[in-house]
This record gives C-alpha cells, structure tokens and sequence, in this order.
C-alpha cells in the first residue's frame, strides 16, 4: 500500500530529466559478465575467470576478432564486484586495486580503441547485491561524475540494500545526475524488479522517461526453467509491459545464457528467438573464448539480430496458447513484415502444428516466408493456405514473414547453410488450397 | 494396505519359475522407440517416424552400421501401438497389418541376421497404456508363446489396465510362461512403477526372482527436469533400490535420452555418467539416423559403458549431498577398481569442489585416476591428498579409480581426444601434499 502511494505520488512529480537523448534507439547489444561469471574474485587461483580488467579486454578482445562487434555487439559490461571496498579519499568509488591495477579509464581507453564501449555497475542503496560499496542517495551524484570522467558509456544501477522510497528518490536522480554529466550514459535500471516488475507498485511511463532499459523480473539463471519462466512472465503480462517499450525505452528480460552449460540447442534457439521478438537487449553472458559452434551460430544468426534491431521498436506479443503446449508470438516489423515464433513446451517429440496465417491475424494476400533457423524460404503463401510446422520440444520455428507483392527479395541477410524447411504441407482438403 | 498383504501372501508362495536363466547378466543395451516416436501410428503422412517395420529396420542398420553393436547396444526394442486392434481368430496378437505387413517374425529374422535381439511390449491389463490390445491374465500364456514363435528376445510387460490384485497374479504368471516356452527371453516388469516403487508394496526379492530388469518409477521426458528428478529419487532411496540389483537382476530409471531436444551436452553427460552409476539398462530411445556428434561420443564412450557393465554387477550409490548442491556418487567396481561421480546441480558457472579420496573412504594408497570424459589422468594419487575438480552446472566429472600398487595400465580402453584435466591442485597447505 506504501509503495502505491509512493509512486501516484512520483507520477505527480514534474521531472525535468529527459533521457530521451538518441541512444539505445535500438535495443543495446554487447556483453556482460554476471551470469557466467557472477562474483569470482580469486584472481590467484583462477586467473583467466576472476573479475578483472584481463576479463574485459578478453571479452573485447574476441568481440573485434570473432565477428560479434560487426553484428552490433557494442558494449562490454562490468557487473557487480568490480568496485574497491573503499572509496578514495575525496570519496569517489575506485576499482579494485589488485584486480584491475590500470584502472577503469584506462580499459575504457582499451575498449574504445577497438570502437566498443564500456559498460559498468553500481547499486542504489547502501551495498551492491554482493556487499561491495553502493551509490546512497548522497553519491549519487560524485559517483555518475566518476563514472563520466572515466568514459563509461553504460550503466547498470542494481537496487540491493535500498527501500522503496531511496530507490524512488534514487533512481530518477542517477538519470539526471548522468545527463548533468554531459556524456552520453545508457542508463539500465534495476528498479522495477525490486517492486514486483507491475503497476501499481512500478509507473512504466516513468521508467521510460528516466531509463532506457530496466530489469522486470528475476535474474535469469543457467537453465531451461529459469529461461522458461521469464518467457511465461513476460507474455503473462504483455498487456502492461509490451506498450512500455520503444526506441530508447526497453525492458530486459535479463541476459542471454546461450553457450554456457544448461540450455540444449533446441533451448539456446527459443532464447534467440523470443528475445527477439521481445525487442530484448541482446547482452550476452558467456565464455566468448569457448563457444561451442552452434552457439556462435546462433548468436551470430542474422536474421534473428535484424527481427531484434528492427527499427520500429515495437515490443511482440504472444497470440496464441495452445492446449497442445504451443505458444505462437508476433511482431510486427518495419516494411510491413512481421516475424512469428512457433515455441513448444512440449517434451516428447516434434509435434506437427497446423494453422495458417489467416489464423494467426493476417491479412488476406500472398506472403514471403524466410525460417530464421534453417535459412529457408517459402513463396506466395497465401493467408488463408492451411500450412503445418514441426516444432521440436522446448524448440522453436521462427518466421521472418512479408507481403509477397511488396517486394521479390529477401530484406534479411541469407545465411550460408540452406536446409531443409520445417514447413510441411497437408494433404488437400476441400477447404484448404495445397502450396 | 490391501497392497501390502497381498505382497506378502505372494512372498509365501513358493514360485517354481527361476528367471536366473543366464541372460542380462550385465544390464541391456541397446534401443526402444517409445521416448523418442511415441505413438505415431500415421505412417501416411509421417512415413520415416511412425510405428512401423521400416522404423525399426532402420534402427537395427544404424546399430550395425555406426559402431553400436560392437560396444554392446544389441537390442532393438517395440514399444507400445505395434499390436493390430484385434486379436486373430486363434485368440493371438497380431501387428497391425498395414505397419507391419511383413510381421515380427519376418523383423526377428532381419534382426538376428544383422546379430541383434528383438524385443517387443505387452501389458498386463485389458489394454496397452495406449489404448491398444493388452494381455490379460487367460491370454498369459498364449502371448509367451506367440512372442516365442516369433522369435523375440526381450518382454517389456507393461501395466495400465489392471489393478493389484492382476499384476501380482500376471507378472510372475508370464515369467513362468515366458520360462515354459523354452526361449530365453529377457522379462522387463513395469509392475513395481505401478506401486509406488517401494515397500512395503514392492517386493524386491521376489521382482529379483521373476523379472530381469523392471521400471521403479516415472516415465523419463525429453527434459533436464526428468532427468534429474528420476536421479534424485533412485539416490533417495537407495537403501532400498541398491541391494536390489545384481546380475540378471536390475533397476531400470528408463531410456536414455541423450541426443534428443531437451538435454545440453553437460546434462547428456550427466545421464550417461548416472546411469553407469547406477547398472542402469542403456536402452536408448532417439533418432539414430539423426543424432549429433557429440551425443554419440557419450553415447559411445568406452569408459562409461565399461564401468556400467562391470561384470560384479554392483549398483553405486550416492555417497555425498553437500550443501552447495554438489552430489558424489560411487560405485565399486572388478579388479578393486571403482568409479566416481561428482554431480552439480547449480544453474550458476562451474563449481570447485575440494576432497580427497580418504574423505570419500578411500583405503589408504595411491590411486590412478582415468577421467572418463576427458580421457585425461592423473597418477599417484594418495588417498590423503586433497584435490579439486572444476564441476559444469548441470554437468559432472566421472573418474574410474583404481590402486596405483596393483596395476600401471589402465584397465579401460582410453578415448582417441586427451583434453585438459578437470582436476586442479591447491596450493600447499600444511595438512596437504601437493601432487
């Protein structure tokens, strides 16, 4: 009840911060390191793993050399531990002085010179998440200034060991405390996670005035289930969340888990394809130098990147739950195209879904049909041909969909592999036409 | 309580049936349909997957052919939906005559002619657990017969469609049946999974006595959940299910899954590891026509499938359940050798665990250490040393141990790849010796 009363009351507030200043027109992309390297700090025993300026110039490192930086994976992002359990004596945060000796403008220099840029971290309230020193509501602004003079270009304000009312005071003044800086500071905000991620308790017309991206809900985790049950939250409450975002405005479902250890192929692509359809960040928290190949494929898919990147910035949705454990998303594109994920929850084996695109709200018209994963395409659908997919358990089939009039080519990049389409056709049927 | 008297009048029975009649006296290999196709009966439009002759031809020339015969995997298993809705007019089961128009005796043959054994599925009840003609308890004997006619090598006998009171007359009656037909035939009771898998409703002594392998529990799914949920029930009660088996006598946690949708790479090593651990049937249900490199390189290592058909039979057990979610398992094997596993169930990045082989009661000595996944080793080592292993979320590390003193080569064959070793060495402590 508190938190209801608080907020009403912030909505009144008349903020003259405006984040609202080009960036993240897109959903960012880059790397960060919590999820796969969480808060390793024994840089004697595991040195190549630990929390420390080798890390990110790793991570850098490979985001030039393997391809990533070309395909819009942009930022490098230092989560929490990085930060010295001392401020310096004029009461600015400093970085660990045995983990990253050089300094952070230093490695911000190192990955500006690779045209990357340098994300960090800090925590609205007394202690970061892992009990490193936080930014008070009294740092708030020497800390954004600090932040600013190294060069970051991002920040993550996590919300650990701060009640409902610092953060309601907290978070609107980091955003004007980092445009009073000068510098352009992509500015990603824990806080709505922290209030259950749903109105009453978060104003999302607020958020997107104050912060480019925000955490709704859990931290995702090394697994199937934790993958899962962000997209179930997420869809459950599309009706609140997916008219919150747009160009600079952007909830986060949380980083990308693919190339780690819990998620199948199967499992690694259902990621990809709804957080592209979510207009998710695609922030990578993985081992960049082991990848296993399909991993790499996955992440490096163009057309996946592109649904994501789309310029529009319209959030999807989910249209349909079947009975059957099938959930069909959409979002519409720039172009007139759209893109579809056929996702299963089934486990048991391929499962054959008939539907057509009529069905799934489409206007009549002949389409173009490009399958993200496979690389192949089908012409001249018709909206109201009655088409079948395979889906595969805890799988997904993703369609890049566009009317066939309006244009003959592809607007997404083909990949180099062609493979066999997961479309199948049915028998005729008096009421549906054949392909 | 009904069950638990009825168990024990049946104890009291002197059973004249002895299944001790040579076979399984290591745990099965080898391939069954039902996780992996199911019910899929619609072979017009599904030709390649549905239940049919063509689907278990298939399967026999992949065992043949890719190397899976010569390391062990020899059955080829029908699981439900092969039998025709009608008896034939001698009362006896017959396949459905459009998916198996040449007849099991006909696929037995093809089968032995390539060195496999046939297996095929009833149920003791009025219908299969689809729906399909079961075996009630006047048709017992006519079905061992016509099974035996055909020339199949393997019983799997089912239990939907009955109550307590028909199994516990059914299945001893069709292993005596089974026995009376004078062909050995490996017995596969489902009966204890219909009771809860435990006593006082389950009587292992006498399952030992009539069945050769039988399921204790759930249906496995294509899912990390399943998996680890199976695993963590057989670990529960291991009291009870671990002097259970033996040879010719085993616990069945189900089919391996492995090369399917839902498992990562570490999890599919995690099931191959578990279920050496426990003498586990390796019974495959996938697509061996389609099936990933790097599943059957687990599905295949020669070091796991030795240490599962190690010829004492012993079942392993879970030794240690730490609080960070690290489990090891055990299990001793010929030659004073043994076999280890440490099992993570964290979602987070690779854990160190730190022990030695005194803590998990190791006798005093040195030890060789051959990791069953890496290929690697490790010579010498004294049971007092401490050591760490680096342990995937979701993933394990599988050592076969055994006595330096007794042997310098290695009693298992080695893989073709050495990779690095999992295992890291502390630094010296006072109390340890550094390798």
């Amino acid at each position: 009840m508190e938190l209801v009363d608080l907020t009403l009351f912030l909505t009144g507030l008349s903020l003259t911060v405006a984040l609202d200043n080009g960036l993240l027109r897109t959903p960012p992309m880059g790397w960060m390191a919590w999820e796969r390297f969480r808060c390793d700090i024994d840089c004697t025993y595991d040195p190549k793993n630990c929390i420390s300026e080798g890390l990110f110039r790793d991570m850098a490192d490979r985001l030039v050399e393997d391809g990533w930086k070309e395909l819009g994976y942009e930022y490098v992002i230092i989560d929490d531990c990085w930060v010295s359990k001392q401020r310096d004596d004029q009461g600015r945060l400093q970085p660990d002085p045995t983990r990253f000796p050089g300094g952070i403008a230093k490695l911000a220099r190192y990955i500006h010179d690779r045209g990357l840029k340098l994300g960090i971290y800090s925590d609205m309230g007394s202690h970061t998440c892992m009990g490193f020193p936080g930014t008070t509501l009294d740092k708030i602004e020497i800390d954004a200034q600090t932040f600013a003079s190294w060069g970051v270009d991002y920040l993550k304000f996590d919300g650990c060991y701060s009640n409902p009312v610092e953060q309601m005071l907290g978070y609107p003044q980091m955003s004007k405390a980092l445009n009073a800086t000068g510098r352009p500071i992509a500015y990603s905000c824990s806080w709505p996670a922290y209030l259950g991620g749903l109105p009453p308790n978060v104003n999302y017309s607020l958020l997107g005035e104050i912060c480019h991206l925000w955490r709704n809900y859990d931290d995702i985790q090394d697994s199937w289930d934790s993958v899962q049950g962000i997209i179930e939250w997420f869809a459950s409450n599309q009706d609140v969340l997916q008219p919150a975002a747009g160009p600079g405005r952007w909830n986060d479902p949380d980083m990308l888990i693919i190339g780690n250890f819990g998620l199948s192929v199967e499992q690694a692509r259902s990621q990809m394809a709804l957080w592209a359809i979510m207009a998710a960040p695609l922030i990578m928290s993985n081992d960049l130098r082991n990848l296993d190949n399909w991993a790499t494929a996955i992440l490096q898919n163009k057309a996946a990147i592109a649904i994501n990147q789309d310029p529009l910035g319209i959030q999807g949705r989910r249209l349909v739950q079947e009975k059957s454990h099938i959930d069909v998303f959409w979002r519409p594109l720039s172009n007139s195209a759209s893109a579809l994920v056929f996702l299963s929850h089934r486990t048991d084996m391929p499962f054959l879904y008939h539907t057509s695109l009529a069905k799934l709200n489409y206007q009549p018209g002949n389409y173009m049909v490009y399958d993200v994963f496979t690389s192949s395409t089908v012409t001249r659908l018709k909206a109201s041909t009655d088409f079948t997919v395979s889906i595969n358990p805890t799988g997904v089939v993703m369609w890049y969909v566009y009317p066939q009039q309006q244009s003959q080519r592809l607007h997404l990049h083909h990949q180099q592999h062609r493979k066999e389409s997961h479309v199948r056709y049915r028998k005729p049927k008096a009421e549906s036409t054949v392909l």
